[in-house]
């Protein structure tokens, strides 16, 4: 009754152990779970996660890649417009984004939120294609003489990244349902802004 | 044998309920705990702390004070100088306490940690009196002509508490043993100081 692994794409593989982690929770979702689901053995479940944390990262891996980073990778590939602007927007659909989901998919949330604590190279990698995204929208920045490059594009895009982890990092969550967040952004990017801005004169 | 409670200062509450909450930790210490140690009854110390929230909280109000405020407040009383160079002292102060009492009195920290994720009154408050002090430093770097007055001062001062939120707010302890945050944080405060400081032409 088992079917060879062969015959499993990687995408059947991700949708059985999402919809088990759903299930059952990421505490109790087991390796076995997954397998009986695919109708497959464990043994050759256990070639493609060798533990329950390959399970819930590679599940993480592809809701931020799908979910978080695609909308952005958009906003970072738009060529028209001022690159403080586009920067702004970018942040804020970030922002955006983690709100949405920590209140409209909860339980992917919080197995995500999860995994960041752990600080997994997963994660690592994740923040780090957000900083070059931010990094090539700053490049262009100083290109047209909007910004100030004050430091390293990858530095300046990782202080913006962490500026804002108030506003998208998950251990803030419990803050965002607060009335004021939005406009708390704002604010924050009023002074990031200034800072970033080449003075004309 | 019990005494009665008005021979207790408030003092000697805190410091055994301290010492209970460090002997048992946070969850399994009850108030009758702490009453056993003061040889009070039960009923009398119930009248100090109705909850064991109640007993963290005021354990942890007494840890902000002193540990936290304290030393802030100095900070923010200085006459001399630059504000703005004294603002990024109170927030590196702040940083260096709160990296300091993580890795020496882990326990006191995590307990810290758990009380802000109830996001308690007692934490509100103790923000409400870091943004205050900020605002003075601001108000007077307004006044001195080296800040800008780009909003109001407690709206300016509330948004650096954010904005440096990654290296202060406990949630972040895990990502404090990374070797760069220090100088994370100083490349942070250049656009910061820059979003910040007047345009002297």
């Amino acid at each position: 009754m088992n079917k060879p692994s062969a015959f499993l794409s990687k995408t059947e593989i991700l949708d059985a152990a999402e919809q088990t982690l759903r299930r059952f929770g990421p505490d109790k979702t087991s390796v076995t779970d997954v397998a009986k689901l695919l109708g497959v053995s464990h043994g050759t479940l256990y070639r493609h996660f060798p533990s329950k944390a390959a399970l819930r990262e590679a599940v993480t891996e592809r809701w931020l890649d799908e979910l978080i980073l695609a909308p952005l990778t958009e906003i970072a590939a738009a060529a028209a417009g001022n690159a403080l602007e586009q920067l702004r927007k970018y942040i804020a659909k970030l922002i955006e984004l983690k709100h949405h989901y920590a209140e409209q998919d909860s339980e992917m949330f919080k197995m995500y939120a999860s995994v960041t604590e752990e600080a997994s190279e997963l994660i690592d990698t994740h923040i780090q294609r957000i900083i070059s995204q931010m990094g090539s929208v700053i490049d262009k920045g100083i290109q047209e003489g909007t910004i100030t490059p004050i430091a390293g594009t990858e530095t300046i895009a990782r202080s913006l990244f962490y500026a804002t982890a108030r506003f998208h990092h998950p251990s803030h969550a419990y803050e965002w349902h607060s009335g004021s967040i939005g406009q708390e952004f704002e604010q924050l990017w009023t002074i990031l802004a200034r800072g970033l801005a080449a003075v004309t004169s």
